[in-house]
């Protein structure tokens, strides 16, 4: 019974982050659907929704459990959460990160007051020092998602979203270990219940998805991604059990697919949002879901790192058909250059970078690759630029 | 008499922008500054402020002028601001813009409703054609800053920052043509003398700048800026009048200062600046103005190309010391290159990319060169990794 959410602990939730957290603005843009709307919980304090369950956690600690402080392993925004959240109640707080750890997080960590632990190794080594240090310290491990107090100080987004979109309809939550789609689902299921929730992991590492569908709770292999607030290979307890029974779907989406996300984002809205806290709009925008229903999308976060935003960028563009690479192969003589590139501007691509390269095992002695890149408006006119350029005789080499 | 800007007029477009322009958010971030506010004009509609100055342009026109329709010329914002004024008077839209503009820009005006006309060659010649048709065709012409009506429209800005942030004590504008300082300008004054109006430029396109230093407008010669809302030779004779009246200092940053604002509004606010919105903030966080003063920089648009954005991120980061490049030479025997990559490590950089050349005509034959691009934390950061590879023997090359 201790483990149960209430409606209850999150409208006290709500109540004790008043002065803490943000009441995050929804935003709209026409460029990305009429019935898409915005939970920016990327323009949150410390850049993400994390703060939420951290400081619902860190103020139910009892005096003495406040005066020991607390522990906690993460490289990104737990970390942050827990650090200011543990600051404006006075209360010490360590956070262990693997040595490789963003330098800009970890000085954002101890900018909220944090004691940062580099621990050598990869993520679970921090973990397993975090624990160690725990017992030896006798710190309070604060859990980023299977913990009551956590997931129902994620639920208060539910609750805004019910008094800034009355008619909603859905709502579409990123999901790592499950706690922010646990409190929401908890929230917007008690108060309405016609409301769908879905959820939205990465394709490349789907552990609720897959527990979802299995019916257990199943730890799934390692894979890449760009998501990194949801890389989450094994869900908790409780939250598999709250989202078996308050979530209606969870569905995926591709590397790809979040890239454009973010780019959408930007051009859209005009916000920054990270991997993680895009793939609600990724699945939106690529109809994972019903997009007829009036859809609010949770973005979660926008701490991306500022140099791999801009690799996303170019990702998120090739997607979309924005920028698109072509190679093909001329006979090395005057005027072919300046014909390719005429049939080129004619289908209304312009170009952004040409290599021509005339040395190259692969290609014989008279004749040169040339590839370029282009910016287009959109696959159909990516199709239509291939179609005209080979009807021009060319053939394509990718 | 008729080119008077008058509060009561600003008050008026207030009102009539109503149901038309977003009142749009300040936004504050700690990365930035305690004592900065950003006013989100990149977060209007159309993604600039350019729609409160067109649609009360286009408000004022006689059933006449309505009748026959309108015409810009415009690669940017101001063509979207009239594009979709104009639709929502019902009001028929010509945009010139020159052939090079961008596909999405082309894209956007033409979803706002616009007819747009491609006019061969630069924007000198978009304009002309611009003007020709509105000869020929009987279109009344909307110019971008040199209107009493656009002036005041803009203006709306200045009275929502001081209900916004009543106790201001200082606003930064960007200026191109004048329109929206002017507006806002003699909003401030009007209500609140006391408040500082300070205007920044592009160093580069200093027009309004060197006006104010001359006393006399003045055109500047073209020169390169990311800041292209601002990129205008000389000024209009009637904001240059305002700007002389109500303005209290003209300021300018460099193009690296206007990238690195860029970057500093993703990483903070999480909010997307095109170069001509950053320039304000560029001012404030490279200290060009009173920085102990309450300040509200007017973010004045976010319309930045997606391809440009990448780029600008780089150049921001490297302003900033976020990101550096460093070239040595080493012997080319075994366990060098370690040697020198321990060394970076032990200063706490991160390696992001690295070259190695064995073969140049600038290197001996037992030499080689390392190019390495390194994440780091500031520039502070970057001098003191510089000493340490000095203090280990290693001769820096750039």
């Amino acid at each position: 019974m201790e483990n149960r959410v209430t409606l209850e602990m999150i409208r006290e939730a709500s109540e004790a982050l008043r002065d803490v957290a943000e009441i995050t603005p929804i935003v709209t843009s026409t460029r990305l659907g009429r019935n898409l709307y915005i939970k920016s919980e990327n323009l949150q304090k410390t850049g993400s929704f994390k703060i939420r369950g951290a400081f619902n956690k860190l103020r139910m600690l009892s005096q003495e459990e406040a005066s020991r402080g607390v522990i906690a392993c993460s490289a990104g925004n737990h970390a942050q959460g827990v650090a200011l959240s543990a600051t404006r109640l006075g209360i010490k707080s360590v956070i262990c990160m693997p040595e490789g750890a963003p330098i800009l997080k970890v000085e954002a960590t101890r900018g909220y007051g944090a004691e940062v632990v580099l621990v050598p190794g990869i993520y679970d080594d921090a973990a397993a020092e975090a624990e160690r240090l725990s017992h030896e310290e006798s710190y309070t491990f604060a859990h980023p998602f299977n913990d009551p107090y956590v997931i129902a100080g994620q639920g208060t987004i539910g609750l805004e979203i019910l008094e800034q979109v009355p008619d909603v309809e859905q709502i579409v939550v990123p999901i790592g270990g499950g706690g922010l789609i646990s409190g929401v689902a908890v929230a917007v299921k008690s108060m309405r219940p016609n409301v769908k929730v879905i959820g939205v992991q990465a394709a490349t590492v789907p552990s609720m998805f897959v527990s979802h569908r299995s019916g257990h709770i199943t730890t799934v292999k390692d894979g890449p991604t760009i998501a990194d607030g949801i890389h989450v290979l094994t869900p908790g307890d409780l939250t598999f059990d709250l989202v078996e029974n308050y979530v209606d779907d969870i569905v995926t989406v591709s590397e790809d697919e979040i890239a454009a996300a973010i780019v959408a984002l930007l051009e859209g809205p005009k916000t920054v949002a990270e991997g993680a806290g895009a793939t609600s709009v990724a699945a939106y925008i690529f109809n994972r879901i019903d997009t007829s229903l009036k859809t609010v999308a949770i973005v979660s976060g926008g701490n991306v790192d500022i140099t791999t935003l801009s690799r996303i960028i170019t990702k998120g563009m090739q997607k979309t058909g924005r920028i698109v690479q072509i190679t093909t192969k001329l006979t090395d003589k005057a005027g072919n250059l300046a014909h390719l590139l005429t049939c080129v501007a004619e289908s209304g691509a312009n170009v952004l970078d040409i290599a021509h390269e005339r040395e190259d095992a692969k290609t014989e002695v008279n004749s040169c690759v040339v590839t370029m890149t282009l910016e287009t408006r959109n696959n159909d006119h990516v199709r239509k630029l291939r179609e005209d350029l080979v009807s021009h005789g060319y053939r394509l080499l990718d």
